[in-house]
């Protein structure tokens, strides 16, 4: 087969393919190829203009760093969710007025409040190609050294890039190590809060709506941009103006109906969907149970170890409310691919693209890395159980020791040889760990838990136990338990102030410690060491190889009419489709549109659903003017899309066919969990605020005409 | 205004009334009254041949007391509910073959097994309007003596009625003392079990499904009635014959669909629709609220008593069950009556049919005695803290023991002068719930129950104690506390054998007797059978007033150019109106129709959603035969309407336009449970078994090909 670029395997004519005509999360960059599927979908504009990041709209999109946001002004001004926006709204909170459940509103740009200095907005002003670059030092390599070389030519192109000051740069892995690309910001500092509504209404229905359709959040907020009077990015001044975009974004005042023609700009964070089949199967078949029955034995023995004991609770509620999360997550993901059936889906269309290289001319090479990427990944299965467990072995108090241990072997290093996470920077965060481990940790749950992750260590085939580990726990789970007490009989970690004083101790003094922790930490060090270096020497054959197979898939799929996006990884993507009702199960239809009718009706005057008011006040007189659906005869609150996204979509603009904002993004459908592996057309749905809902508020509920008259837009 | 009889009132041209055209459990002799209306919502039958319940089609539907069913074959075959036949079901289970998990099929009439000495099928042969006949004694009288003339005359008519033998009488009370009824029964005693599906089919889902939209139910069974060689009824025996109906319903082939006409017969328990303004307040602001807290409040008590006591959990488990289910019914009814803002609805529309009354002529005697009603209810409004309360005061064993004492009290009279549940008929009954009490009784949960009550009896205003109860549980919480301890302390009712032998004593020995409870029962007899004069008191006057309620709102009603129904008082009724979906809240549709696809979705492998393997490989087979919906290109299993329903209407048969069976009533869905006080045709939806379902699991599934031909239908 021949080897042309990838870049170049795009530049054909795609035949429109009705399946999958709303699955994409594409580069801008592939959206000209695109152009016809765009236009029969509905889109108006020019798929050409969309290529460039650094032009409008594009431009328009920023990243708030896990968040995305959109400019809506000339002056600056930025909308994104409520919950994106929630740190800056939390600090400016005081006892006398607090924002969360007031909501806020500057008249004047004077009455803006700083967002705090942590608060960022990035503006891509660049997006370069540079594999090449990326992978001249590698080619010819194999394993660890691959990896190395990859990982030292991205972090000098980053440091490059950062020398010019105000930006903050990246390297980007599109398709799996078959192409890189530098990300260029502007990093904007200082941001300002604009308008938040109150959480009742930013946040309606809180963790029980999460997920769920139909949903009635006010998600959003207003941010505005300020850099110095050089035009350049500055700490928060108040002598700063406000920062001039690139682009901006208007916002529609037409109606949005089910079937319109709706896209999406964001930086989703990351998906699946071109691992292998072998992947999905271990993913389904596997990890996803295991992690069900991990999750739910943890925090069944998390609660009856701190049954009846109010301060043991206390110190594990934000560990068993994640891993609560955690749960129900997997199991959405786990019941979602299920259902669509992904294992089978994947496995066939991975045996017909494998049939259909096999045909290809100067395909051997491709198929011998395809061979040796699925040896590769099948070495990893063989290990799946320990590499699952190990991380369960070093709990609170023991990973803290484990942690120590590991610190002082760093210390000897030179800061810049350093493994990432132990450098001098990383140090604060180390130190903030030992201490919030004060109120996250007690012997008896921790030793439960200990105790239950060992006997699933117990059941590892004999081939996958570690020497180290069993020199520390013992040969049997009876004998574990003793080692167990004798551990936390044996340590004096429990203080946060040893914890601390730890850190300053150099690995000779660190290994001649009496503390029980601390020596069973030393014995299982290089094991550890050894472990990690297996997965680097694996990540580095997993970068070298998946190449082929995403060449091989890109190719199958080209002779199929399709193009290939690459799996999310936080870079800037435009998804397109429409306005969709969903049908969740035989029997509801889930409408595409929500109305202030469902506020009234879910209110019961209790958090999370304690509608203010102003809000219920303005529903009940049904004053709705330029902002109500007249199909609907009422003011609409949510819609639905079937576009394409996942975590990192959060804020994202959702554009009409005319590129006019639409909606914002805040969520997805509990059906759409496990989205992230597999797009399933009949379940994936995203939730957006609807606009008008936006200016309904703005307008009528709690008004702010001054940013209605900023965004062109009618003040009712 | 004008005393003319209430039959008459209806014989009026009604003009269709849109917003509630589907409200109504029609008394079949008002059907041809509603003829115009009935065909404009599509009935194509003669109304005319509804009225007679002893003629077709009516005289196929019948009681099985508590629940109805219809007949479907020349031989006695009924169809009903299969929670209707559970009883059957289990008699003849055994733990070989348990029918309840396999499910049963006659192949022949020999296969047939006996429903049980206590199966009843009751066939309607009369329905005689008797008021004249009833209220003849108590005219000119009131209060306790009203209730005691009618209550006379309902006993009598019943006895004159029953000296027919074979045959079972009640008199129906219509528009609260307004008409009653003398309606006669067939009782035939023979009946046989000729099919069921597993419960896995039959009750699919169970608990989690209950009251829940979208249902995949088949809930059906089919039993046959036999008679003696000389067609009356008789105990089964080998020799009987199968009785030949009166009527039978032919089940439909054509297709349901969103839309179509269809009408339900049955016998509803109860409904409160035409209860007063002050009554529905009563209930909403009052009643409801204080259920939910009393049952929140037990079921709390009682976990918080037995916590850690698996004994005590076990003994009380049926009990907690049971409230749950009651707060459960509260809450829902509560929610629903608030969403559909009864007591506003229903007070404006009590308002409009007083203020039209006081522009009739004539109206000064209603008039007076619409005051008297609510200086009637008001009165009770007085007490009805007192009320709720005092019930909860005897639990269990104390309840025991003030029945003990009652019972004594009664056998000083002569037996046909006792109180009802007190005569020597009731005698077994009595001593199998004080033998029952051993399993259900626990003196600490009992202790913490009443203590629980007590707080609430002595929050009551100084003018609503009862001397008694003071006398026995003292003048404060505290007090109370340790006379409780001291009550249970003091009794031996606990054994067993001491209760039934109490059952023997005289009234001057249970007085004499030094057990704590019985001597405490003893002191709260006189208080009990006052209070209990005093309810009779009040309901000889409300039965004689209501009836002046009801002339003026079915008067009022005819100026509407609306009928009324009477409330229900499990009385054959009809409703009709349209297959019809539902939108339960905002941004969410429901199907009228559910499908095959349901309940492999649903299934989980566990019960409740363990469809059978035979149910899952046929709908994986996709052979539906005849039995498919075109249109839905697949098999349906249970469909909605939007028909008047209530408690009592499971198993009746449901009826397309053209009189034929396309239905079984099997439940009604969680937004309607408001809907024994208040239909709001937003909301109020009853769930069905497609007969498709039926028949589709009769041809292909679990076969039973002699009761298809038996029916007429195809046998695939």
């Amino acid at each position: 087969m021949r080897k042309q670029s990838i870049a170049a395997t795009f530049a054909i004519t795609l035949a429109a393919s009705a399946a999958h005509a709303d699955e994409g999360m594409w580069m801008p960059s592939q959206l000209p190829q695109l152009a016809a599927q765009l236009k029969a979908a509905g889109f108006a504009g020019d798929p050409a203009q969309l290529a460039d990041v650094t032009r409008p709209p594009l431009a328009a999109v920023v990243s708030l760093g896990g968040c995305t946001a959109s400019f809506v002004s000339r002056q600056g001004l930025v909308v994104t969710n409520h919950h994106c926006a929630m740190g800056a709204i939390q600090l400016n909170s005081t006892p006398d007025n607090n924002l969360i459940e007031n909501g806020f509103i500057a008249h004047t740009p004077a009455e803006e409040v700083s967002a705090g200095p942590a608060a960022r907005i990035f503006v891509t002003v660049g997006f370069d190609n540079i594999t090449d670059r990326i992978l001249a030092g590698a080619r010819g390599k194999t394993g660890r050294p691959y990896f190395d070389a990859v990982d030292m030519a991205k972090k000098a192109a980053v440091a490059q890039c950062e020398a010019d000051a105000g930006h903050r740069c990246s390297v980007a892995d599109m398709y799996y190590g078959s192409e890189f690309y530098l990300i260029k910001q502007l990093e904007l500092k200082d941001i300002r809060l604009v308008y938040a509504p109150p959480v009742s209404i930013g946040n309606y229905g809180d963790e029980i709506d999460n997920f769920m359709w139909p949903r009635h959040v006010g998600d959003f907020s207003f941010y505005r941009a300020y850099v110095g009077k050089d035009g350049k990015p500055a700490a928060y001044s108040k002598d700063n103006v406000p920062y001039v975009p690139p682009a901006v974004l208007h916002i529609s005042t037409a109606p949005v109906k089910a079937g319109d023609f709706a896209m999406v700009a964001g930086y989703p964070g990351v998906t699946f969907r071109h691992r292998t089949a072998s992947e999905f199967a271990n993913q389904i078949d596997w990890l996803l149970p295991n992690r069900v029955a991990m999750f739910d034995g943890l925090i069944h023995t998390i609660e009856q170890a701190s049954a009846g004991d109010k301060a043991k609770q206390v110190l594990y509620a934000s560990n068993v409310a994640s891993m609560k999360n955690n749960l129900k997550r997997a199991q959405g993901e786990l019941e979602g691919l299920r259902r669509s059936d992904a294992i089978h889906v994947r496995a066939a269309d991975e045996a017909a693209m494998l049939a259909w290289l096999k045909q290809q001319p100067d395909a051997n090479s491709e198929q011998t890395d395809i061979r040796a990427l699925q040896a590769e990944l099948n070495q990893a299965d063989a290990q799946r159980e320990r590499d699952f467990i190990l991380p369960f072995l070093r709990p609170g108090l023991l990973g803290a020791a484990v942690q120590l241990q590991r610190l002082a072997f760093e210390h000897s290093k030179p800061d810049a040889q350093r493994e990432s996470g132990y450098q001098q920077r990383d140090e604060p965060m180390i130190e903030g760990g030992l201490k919030q481990l004060q109120r996250r940790f007690d012997p008896v749950v921790e030793k439960a838990t200990l105790r239950f992750a060992l006997q699933r260590y117990f059941a590892l085939p004999q081939a996958q136990r570690v020497a180290e580990f069993d020199a520390v726990f013992g040969s049997t789970i009876d004998e574990a338990a003793q080692r167990v007490d004798a551990l936390y009989a044996g340590t004096r970690l429990g203080d946060q102030a040893t914890r601390l004083a730890a850190m300053n101790l150099d690995a000779t003094a660190l290994a001649a410690s009496s503390d029980s922790l601390l020596k069973a930490a030393a014995i299982l060090q290089p094991a550890l060491l050894r472990l990690e270096g297996e997965a680097k020497q694996r990540a580095g054959e997993l970068l070298r190889l998946r190449p082929a197979y995403m060449q091989a898939l890109i190719a199958y799929r080209k002779s199929q009419g399709r193009a290939v996006y690459p799996d999310a990884n936080s870079t800037l993507r435009v998804s397109y489709g429409k306005v969709s009702a969903l049908t969740p199960r035989d029997g509801v239809d889930y409408r595409p549109l929500t109305t202030v009718a469902g506020i009234v009706e879910k209110n019961t005057g209790v958090v999370p659903f304690n509608a203010p008011k102003p809000l219920l006040d303005a529903i009940a007189k049904g004053d709705f003017g330029s902002t109500a659906d007249a199909a609907l005869g009422t003011q609409t609150v949510n819609f639905m899309t079937n576009l394409d996204t996942t975590g990192g979509n959060s804020g994202s603009p959702v554009l009409d066919a005319q590129g006019n904002l639409i909606g914002l993004n805040f969520d997805s459908n509990w059906e759409a969990v496990s989205a992230s592996w597999m797009f399933d057309p009949r379940y994936k749905r995203a939730i957006h605020v609807d606009m008008r809902y936006l200016r309904w508020l703005l307008a009528k509920v709690y008004p702010a005409p001054n940013l209605l008259q900023e965004m062109q837009l009618p003040v009712e």
